[in-house]
């Protein structure tokens, strides 16, 4: 899916540490839905959400809510447009840079569920298709264990 | 918001309870988000969802996650269409009616998020503007306590 | 549909017939489509596309294109952005109010198509939920000749 | 983008040449944008749009208008849907699968406008990410000239 060539800019250790902390511990609700960063690269962010039962959404199958993956999608695009950041400012500290986060927002999100969400667990993808001074284009993926694209997004984010 | 007028179909208790148990109690994630249904009419359906800690995003600010908003508004999307779909099969019995929920399915969504979730509460509403044999459009809001609009949606359903 | 009060803002002949010029002439392929305004407020922007060979989708029956309607109201969603910011600077010339349409963008769109769109006129209305200093999201709609909701959309705009 | 793995169908001459005619020829809002087909295959279909004076948009830039996208992006949505049911029922006649064009129709659309539509031609690509026997889902890109990414899309269609 990726649109960008590969970044030749590597993060540091802290900054990475630094962004799973905002993603996983900070943003509360996403320990709820069990968010976990897996790959942070400037060009493309990955993520696990492990299946559990409060994540159930139909109850006559055993299958994901909507909201889980919609959560989960949005929260990627945000994560995907702070690396794409990231990179650009490599001359900042990465604390300057995680500082970037709080003026991050989404405008809008697109989300297209094309297969029920079945499995043990669901790697998410994000990749930034436009990073502007102002606003950044995003598109996500949810793939099930096997693989099989499972939901995608597209998303605007407000970035400074 | 309402594009339909007023339907003359009024529910009966039984179908009112029904609903709110496969909404409220069997979608497990709904709990989670703590999603409760306030009103239920043919054309136009209501819920709240009051703050809490773990529904948090930004951690700087003390505001509703977006993946919150977004789960809410697609559960009330379809909650509309399984409403518009009760109406129109009033000669079933309640159980027939709500029996037609396992069918439905969310094929897309577009959230607009407008201003910062931020409150004690939000009450979201939802509406068919077309319901077809297969498909069925809805639109959907997010209100804060004083009424500002916060948050709005679009979905596409399968209906069946 | 509108959500903002009624503007006490009225603007000048000079404002409203630059904005039909811009509109209406020099964007050449608002013409193709027939696009002309009929209404121009603050909170609320009002236009109509007559019906013509040229803008038939289906061959099969005698019905607008898609692209016809998605266009009109990517259009109308800038044209309400315009008029909203319009009325924010009123301090300033009517040339410099329609200056500020060099820096107007569409950032995205999505268009619900929801009846066939068949009839000798179609009327598309919009309006700003929220204009913001970078970011404006508006909603839009397209009724038939009897009042029909045949589509609507939602758009997010670069503004300044 | 492909997310199918190449199909063994090889579509005959006659259903290209019926295809072809169908949205080149007979939607006549598809000659009014110029949209013309390059390649026809069951996981992706591929067209241009040559710059044309009528199909600009903002006056004081030489670019596309976003409804010339927007018409043209819908448009292969649908075409891919086409290709993918004309793989799917080879058994059938040609004329047979062309006349299943008469049941498509756009349930929703979005649009992501990345960077202005700048360049003598634009070259447009779609693929099915689901046919389901009710829904389909696609994703669409607009390239210019050197290939960058220019626009992006995703839409819904019913089909049968």
């Amino acid at each position: 899916m990726s649109k960008l060539p590969p970044s030749p800019v590597a993060f540091e250790p802290e900054f990475v540490a630094g962004m799973k902390h905002i993603f996983e511990d900070q943003i509360v609700f996403n320990q709820v839905i069990g968010l976990r960063i897996t790959d942070l690269r400037p060009e493309r962010v990955s993520a696990r959400i492990d299946m559990r039962p409060q994540l159930v959404g139909h109850p006559a199958y055993n299958r994901l809510h909507g909201g889980v993956i919609s959560a989960g999608l949005d929260a990627m695009g945000g994560l995907a447009c702070l690396a794409a950041i990231g990179a650009r400012h490599m001359d900042e500290t990465p604390a300057q840079r995680l500082h970037r986060f709080a003026k991050l927002g989404t405008i809008d999100l697109r989300i297209d569920y094309l297969r029920p969400g079945i499995g043990q667990h669901f790697d998410l993808t994000a990749e930034v298709l436009r990073l502007g001074s102002r606003v950044a284009s995003t598109r996500m993926e949810l793939h099930g264990p096997d693989g099989t694209l499972l939901a995608c997004g597209s998303g605007a984010y407000i970035v400074s």
